[in-house]
């Protein structure tokens, strides 16, 4: 029946999604695995991560940010025209700075975070100590933006579009469970605007771009593997910095899986 | 004091290795980060996982034994001359099978070993259910082979120095513990001759063609960068299958961190 089920979805899925649906569908992406959800998040949020684990995360995904730029970079390379690379341009700003503006940029605003936990910021520009793990989930959103469609590349980001809700209340609890913290959140404030900005313009992207719903479906794919990118940094902090064991979302379960 | 020493050691390194040096010094690298001290061929070898965890380990490693032709086809397309790719294509040969000498090559009795696990073959192969985290440890295997020097793409095959003792251990441990696996062995059988011949040629090449310290250096940072690809595929095993967490060796440590 189950089985059944599913070829009926299938056999509608030919339909092209309106925008509405297809934020809907990309927005049920992220209920079920943005890292929002993640354990080590929940731990943060109700202030239960020491000291040395918010180094750890604050270590950690200093790579992530450190790539961002490169990574929007590669999406700018493959830009079709001057009106989507000035958009797009935006991003690395965000994050590289820019002298004239007085805008000291996102990696930067990370460097201070990581110092208010009480890292080096010359230690952490190193990389010396990040997991291999966060390497290795990092580096595959680089094969992502590398390799496949840029409509694909474009949808990867499309973490944007939960990220505000997470980053507001993360400020909150930060502020108030790690009130030492405060100091370095300048990172997390900037993004509270650029985010929504990004989000709305790779959504119409995306929208504008798929012009089949095989397409459609190869962006909500897209999104479905950054999160799983943002989730696995996190499997790795909580694996080597505080405990137990479960498969993320959609992975392999060892019962019910034998049949 | 550490710190001179570090840069008296240093300074003795321009000194190119010998032949005997240089396998002493991987063969270092072998015993500080070879799998084969993780935990979870640990349990393996003490008759400690269960059958779905054995399921979740032949599932996964699948993904890895699937794109290692990948991997050496990539060096082959990297290879300076025919003998070169003469002998490398051996490997392409040793996975995928050859028809005619009715060789059914790696990844078809690594589908065997699967299968004698009780997973179906079909539902491996698809790929469902691999944790996301093994598949970006494995593709930074191709990002190793594409993006860094011949030199080093060669280098980071040299697992295989160490190979051969782990399987034998583990062909015994396994049909000692889990008898009903032991129709499922041939993979390792033959990796037990395979292995030796390819690592020989490789250290060979990686001695002949690292023609300063430097790139000796570079090849032995290959081989750890390796060891990680593999220590993480066991990591996230053990954390969605297993149990607690550790820091991979290498990796930052909370305590003694904030100096």
């Amino acid at each position: 029946m189950a089985v059944r089920s599913v070829e009926a979805t299938r056999a509608e899925d030919t339909r092209l999604l309106t925008l509405d649906e297809l934020r809907a569908q990309l927005r049920a992406v992220g209920e079920e695995r943005y890292h929002h959800k993640h354990p080590f998040h929940l731990m943060m949020h109700e202030g239960r991560l020491s000291r040395g684990q918010l180094q750890a995360w604050a270590l950690n995904r200093y790579y992530y940010q450190s790539i961002i730029p490169v990574k929007d970079s590669i999406i700018l390379s493959r830009g079709p025209d001057p009106v989507f690379r000035r958009a797009w341009r935006k991003r690395v700003v965000d994050h590289d700075g820019d002298a004239t503006n007085n805008n000291v940029g996102g990696i930067h605003r990370w460097l201070k975070l990581a110092e208010a936990t009480g890292l080096r910021a010359e230690k952490v520009r190193s990389g010396e100590g990040i997991l291999p793990a966060t390497r290795f989930a990092v580096n595959e959103y680089l094969n992502i933006v590398r390799s496949r469609s840029l409509l694909e590349a474009v949808a990867s980001s499309l973490t944007e579009l939960f990220s505000r809700d997470l980053i507001s209340l993360r400020m909150e609890k930060l502020r108030q469970h790690y009130p030492w913290l405060a100091g370095g959140l300048d990172y997390f404030e900037a993004r509270l605007t650029q985010a929504p900005e990004d989000a709305k313009f790779a959504l119409n992207f995306v929208h504008e771009n798929a012009k089949t719903r095989a397409e459609q479906e190869l962006a909500i794919q897209a999104l479905r593997d950054k999160c799983d990118i943002l989730w696995a940094q996190l499997d790795a902090l909580y694996f080597a910095y505080v405990q137990p064991g479960w498969p993320p979302p959609g992975a392999f379960r060892m019962n019910g899986e034998e049949s």
